[in-house]
């Protein structure tokens, strides 16, 4: 994969996301793993809520995550979102969250979703949508 | 008000509802004021999503808390829930957060809501909400 | 309060801070307090975390909000905070959250906050806090 | 693994972990996970507070989850928690989400975690999480 298909975006982290620890509790990565996949529809030509808006859902069906360094309040972070794979009824998404002062690589995952309706069933992507995940395979090719 | 009237449940703090103070992050005690609030409407014969099944919502249009004393990780807190005003399209609930072992009040609040369609329009209770909070008037006169 | 005072910060509805209804759970308007809070003390001079470093801290004492229009998935709003009150040993802020698209006002609300030490201690602003609330002070005056 | 090992613990779903979706929001199972590990460690005889109590800490490190069924305002679910690997430094549950109504397998996952000191650098488990691990080990047998 190039990094011509990694989308980026910036959080800062909240107080509310901090847990006893005194570091960021885990599943808000996985929070954030959302947050870069809203930029890189958005950024690939589609929006989420454009797409359920047609009737057609994205749940996720599997995730993984690896953390690797801990973020604490305040601190500025990058997800780097990328496709991992695009089958018709499926997408898998890579993401990386690092430390934007540090550079410090925080925590991977993948999160995988499938195509639905509204009541859950199975779809194939609708042609925009193809369309967006094209560019992403394309601009990783 | 007489203790009749008051509804109690209990839970167990989460790690996840910890913060960098170690302790309770403040938004948290309000959705354990969800949770009296659940617990109150099933204990006095309804139960809220019934009530959204037909169409009915509650939306939380004013909230305020006091936070007196923390509550920390696994300490089991009990929410004591009673109807505070009770009118023709709006409720208003009152809560109590006390340390289940030691008695500690930790935290007090209000809820006002009123009763909409699914679109957000204003509507008076339907009569099985009405006969829910009148038992809950009786039981507080 | 001249606009003079206000900090504005901006930020995107996430759909974790969604609920059953299809818009924005209320006590995330809360958690955007926080974010607001912590831009109005960075743009007085202050950063929270550094304030946390030196030993003190800000726990919320009481809280209060109105929800007068519903924030959706993907909407930008912008947190405005400005200085309600300073003493010696709380502060109050006050918010409004607008829809960046529309102006529409979603929500307003305040907090209240006591300066304590770690153990939870009631204690007196340091000086580097009364500058920062007195430049919010001079700002609304 | 026999059912010897698994410790089972109910949750009722609050209206703060769906999603405009209509459904829990992924990362809350993960969360349920973490409330299923508290009290898998305390029917071994452990309490996670003790062990932070004592200066040791599970830092999660990797997690897996899959989402088969979606869980609704106020279900009540079970999670069933039980020990998949214990090493000197580490250790691997599993978890596995059912409604408790219908018995529907809703979600399955592992966390693993690292034995920290507080600040973080890998410890080999204190003699007293041994024995509370080993219980766990010795009832799958």
């Amino acid at each position: 994969m190039t990094d011509q298909d990694v989308v980026e975006t910036s959080l800062r982290v909240r107080y509310a996301e901090t847990d006893a620890m005194g570091v960021v509790y885990h599943t808000n990565y996985i929070i954030w793993f959302e947050v870069g996949r809203g930029e890189y529809l958005r950024e690939k030509g589609s929006e989420y809520r454009e797409f359920e808006g047609k009737g057609f859902y994205l749940p996720v069906i599997e995730v993984d995550a690896r953390f690797l360094a801990a973020a604490r309040y305040d601190d500025v972070v990058v997800v780097r979102t990328s496709l991992q794979q695009f089958r018709s009824r499926s997408i898998t998404l890579y993401y990386e969250v690092v430390n934007k002062d540090t550079g410090l690589l925080l925590a991977t995952g993948h999160t995988r979703h499938l195509c639905t309706d509204q009541e859950g069933r199975v779809q194939r992507f609708p042609q925009q949508m193809i369309d967006v995940f094209k560019r992403g395979e394309e601009a990783s090719a």
